[in-house]
């Protein structure tokens, strides 16, 4: 977390959408800015230009780069001279608009954080990765829960071995604020999430269940043959989905299963996974993220805290702590460390030095491919019955 | 818990098989006997004759009523005068030999208390279910978690509607202990649980699955219509699963899922239920059996604890209490309260009242006869690849 | 746990005080006969002889042995023959006729359980003391909760010095039955313990502050050197204490605090003890008893779960387990352990061995003279606004 | 957390120590930008000149303004013209130097965020909140702790009365790190807290003794009449005290304690508080900072959550807030929210609005005054063996 490096600078940024009343866009603002890397120079924060004018206030923007759409946004900051254009355009306007602004800027020389599900259709979710890997431009999607301490600590255990052979996963993310028909009243959130032409064609699946199926590929690194999906409405009237349950066959023979709902009484954001290794297994829950649990039979259970000085803190979990033990680290931070480590990644490309797109710290746009055909394999098995369908694409890490 | 009935003396018990050696043999002996309701007087204890003297020794049984073989036992009782004849029979050999033991004591009009799952087929299961339905000996089978207070508590609750509808379970068991092939070592436990021909066509699914199916069954009353299943075997070698996963279609539209492991590494015996309701959801776990979580968008997390005293706890919750609040009871005071609800329906027959064999607070032997269809729905849809097959049985409760 | 020892059969017990209406009795009841080693067979239940009569029925007892008063019954037991006669004499009447009681059993040749605390002033505890060191009875005093596994546990991590010098202990027993005046309406529990005549000097010290100064005591071994106390009557009108705490200053150099409530809502039976050494740390809660912390600076911290088959697990604590991990254990098998132990005893010193009536798993005579030494310090110090007093006995154990 | 106000523009900050190496600077560095609402202008980051223009590259400062001493700093920065000049001051220097540098800051017309515990001696803590009486700038003690959500949650519900009268309070905060003698080695958070001359007379009660004082005096409100207090140092050796433990006699008659430790093996930052009230109990956990445990006798045990959209949320609880429920927001969340607060002051006295000094949300010069007496009486009784010490004083809130 430090701005020696030969840029000798914050970058700069700017944010499409996520104004005034956008919970997400807030969260991006904290997160970009949190480890004083970068700087908010400009945005296109809203469609409704007098919310899109009292959100640029908010973020302390000055005016004249606020700007009206995100087409103007573009084609405005090109015309800066180099030392005052954006580096880097935030994404977190609804899922329909995602690949048309995703490809701007990237074909304008502009690297991008976007939101997830990263686009509405799993073919415009290729396109976009065929045009990213052309350029060379740092693409960065906020599967944020990949960016937590314990999170990375337990991908580098799994890929050290201590589990042995992972053999099966559970993951779990249940929500319970969608329980009643919140899209029938004045809530934002609920209403777009409601609306396949802008949410694609799942709902609680698009919204938590690609989170859910990421971090589990994140940690694991299972490659998945086939997969078998219930996707259910349980408020009746609803468009989408609102509960689901999918079970993936693994290459290796293991079995997954991920099951996702958003109308459980009193569930707040309880993502979570454990995961069966031959050696060993872990646990770690979203709502309690300092700690990861390892276990082994004969041995006590043993309770891995968030511990930048521990000597059994791997250093990418060392790295992405701010505090000591003890201290709470959340969901602000975790968010914070999917930019942080796009940031290395562009400061590395800016110096000069050969980059890795593709096995990246940060989920990229290879795992937003894969999130897409994780979503249209899903409510196809589901729409027959639960029927097997392939789930390894070609683009998914391995 | 008082003799204070017609009887005015304690029941008299007989146990088949659990000698020495056996793990649920002594739990039973010592559920049973717990509230001074009855007494160890005869036993039939291991078809290993060394075996069977010491282990009578053990539970201080008179050497005249320990008998080399269940048919011994049931001849010499069966000739015993009324007031020294045993009244009920315990049933812990492993299961092949469940349905044979338990039809002899039946008709020979001793009452059965018979371990899980109840037989080896389904059609045992059936067959059995006939001749206790002509008889009006009292049958519980032991699916012991039913026994704990707050299980009970959940159950009244959904009953009393204060959950709305139930539309979805998540009902996982997790264990460890069989993470390496116990069975090839000299590991009674591991070794007749591997061996189709003792334990029938299901490992860990027969073992704990038929658990983590049963209390959600007791708990939501939900029907099940169909059921599909994946049953893995990550130990190589082994002759039958020690992994597994099953998702059951409702007939009110509802989704139930069961996750069943017996190879994760560090767990105990984490068998724990989550129910969706519309107006609430409720959370057990075994490991903590003491707490019941409730809860309802817009209100607090409620712990309900075990409190005999409580005002919201439901009569037949404080019924099952022996202890105060914060005075911990587990495992055997759970099997106890099988027990004790049997007693009491020996007690009222005895009286003359009416029972009813059907809606009991126990499970019974049409409990016991879903058990098996759902072991065997299981293997089947498994070995299709997890097609989907009816899943509602006739005898089932509703 | 088994008869297979020289005496052959289970031993036989009497029970004076516990009737119907009584915790206790029911808890003692059950946690000696648990394990099948003793039987019982006579009793002096209640001094109301209606009482008295239905609670022998409800514990099954033939009605010649129950008894009217406990004069009775030691006058009619010394007359059996010895084969019919009673092994030992249960004490669980209010505090104040513990001393007449115990003194009476243990000259007439019984054996004595006696609840705590031993009796109603120092000066008797001390005489008898002298009495119980002159015969050669088992006296045991049910503090239960060294009875738990994984408290026996830690005193033996303590004596095997993985802790390495122990400098404090945090001691806190915190109840909330007693926040309102349940003594001014019909409240048994409360009325007696509120009554200086029965109770003795001190309320909740009395009641729970024993328990909280002797597990320090039984884990850690460290001597007290002086105590400081206060003592607080929260509801106003209250005969005694219904909050405390005290101050102990430890010989080696160490500071112990004892915390004690009986007025927090909401707050069941939370005795939890923290312990610090110089080479590790450990907690424990009789809430959730199965579980023991250990800390370690650099180490995950870990948790230790009951299990009698771990490598970590130490023998006493292994044997002191009923049950696999997982299946949890309470306040009744950690009550029966205390049981066991004596038994251990009464029938090492029928065999003839020589046994140690000081180094006793179990608590004995000289922990309830040092229980009776800490209230009558508490009291004093307290009323001295908290001065220090002398805290070592002679005959404490060391 | 909005620019909109009069000013409209973020106020200039400056830092005061703090630099590379330095914990505590960092997150005053993060949390004072958190929201946008402060940019980082000026410092005085370290007395070593290297270190200093290092960090000052670290947050991104002119080199302009990354000025060598404080005296310096107030000169230039006096000199600038308003519309550059810093706002405010953070000090996050050893506690020897608070004094003079707040005193500087403060006449020369800057606010001050002060960081605790606020000085070296009660002298120099009396002097400075004279200064600061006369003067209206806004003076805020990091006593981070209060701008947790939760505690801020607990403080109103103690206000409301939801508790009814606060008896009992236990305050404990337990740490491991300091175990070892780190001060021998070069460990510079050690170094300086073992120097009296930079830490002032009490070592762990200076570093967290006065946290845990200052949380149970912000949440319930209770006025204390008189102290006693045990100080130990268990690292032989050790200049300052690394354990300890007071009791606050209170004036309403309730009983009030505090126990810290810094040398508990694997105890990470574990703050925590339990208040018993007449109506209801609380118990907070600065580890697991997203709920607040209330407890009330007959009541299941009710878990309030974090969630800034529940009706049970307490606006001020609620805007303490950035997001929603299961949203883990941590340590530096609540920092922020304490620079939140004073900026709210900050803003108010710039438009003119009267600002209560005395009554304030945040932590200010008389809380710190009421620190540096706790401290003074608890060295001083401890000195004296725990004699009982007045600890009322007239700065106090109440």
């Amino acid at each position: 977390m430090t701005l020696n490096n030969s840029l000798n600078r914050k970058l700069r940024m700017a944010m499409v959408g996520g104004g005034r009343g956008s919970f997400i866009g807030s969260v991006h603002a904290i997160a970009a800015q949190l480890d004083h890397r970068a700087e908010f120079v400009a945005g296109a924060l809203s469609s409704n230009p007098e919310r899109a004018k009292e959100s640029a206030s908010d973020y302390g923007l000055n005016p004249d780069r606020a700007y009206g759409s995100f087409d103007e946004l573009i084609e405005k900051e090109k015309a800066l001279p180099e030392d005052q254009r954006i580096d880097f355009v935030i994404i977190c306007t609804p899922n329909d608009s995602h690949y048309h602004i995703a490809k701007a800027a990237v074909e304008s020389g502009f690297h991008v954080f976007c939101d997830k599900p990263m686009t509405l259709t799993l073919e415009e979710a290729e396109g976009l990765a065929d045009i990213v890997s052309d350029k060379d431009q740092i693409f960065a999607l906020t599967h944020n829960y990949t960016g937590y301490p314990m999170v990375r600590q337990a991908r580098e255990m799994v890929m050290a071995g201590e589990l042995g052979e992972v053999q099966a996963f559970r993951s779990t993310y249940i929500q319970g604020w969608w329980r009643t028909r919140l899209e029938l009243e004045d809530h934002k959130q609920a209403k777009w999430r409601n609306d396949p032409s802008k949410a694609g064609a799942a709902g609680t699946f698009g919204d938590i269940g690609t989170h859910a199926y990421n971090i589990a590929r994140y940690i694991t690194g299972l490659i998945p043959k086939e997969i078998s999906c219930q996707l259910k409405t349980f408020e009746e009237g609803r468009a989408l989905d609102d509960y689901g349950h999918a079970i993936v066959n693994l290459e290796n023979g293991g079995l997954g299963t991920i099951t996702c709902s958003q109308i459980s009484h009193g569930r707040e954001n309880d993502l979570s996974i454990q995961i069966d290794g031959t050696l060993g297994a872990l646990e770690w829950r979203q709502e309690d993220p300092n700690e990861l649990i390892f276990r082994k039979n004969g041995h006590p259970k043993a309770i891995y805290t968030r511990d930048p000085n521990a000597p059994f803190t791997k250093p990418i979990s060392a790295a992405s702590c701010r505090l000591p033990w003890g201290h709470p680290e959340g969901f602000l931070e975790a968010f914070a460390n999917i930019y942080c480590s796009g940031y290395d990644a562009i400061v590395d490309q800016a110096e000069g030095k050969k980059v890795d797109h593709v096995n990246t710290i940060y989920p990229n746009v290879n795992d937003g491919v894969e999130g897409m055909y994780f979503l249209q394999q899903c409510v196809e098995s589901s729409s027959q019955n639960g029927t097997w369908l392939p789930m390894k694409h070609e683009r998914a890490r391995r």
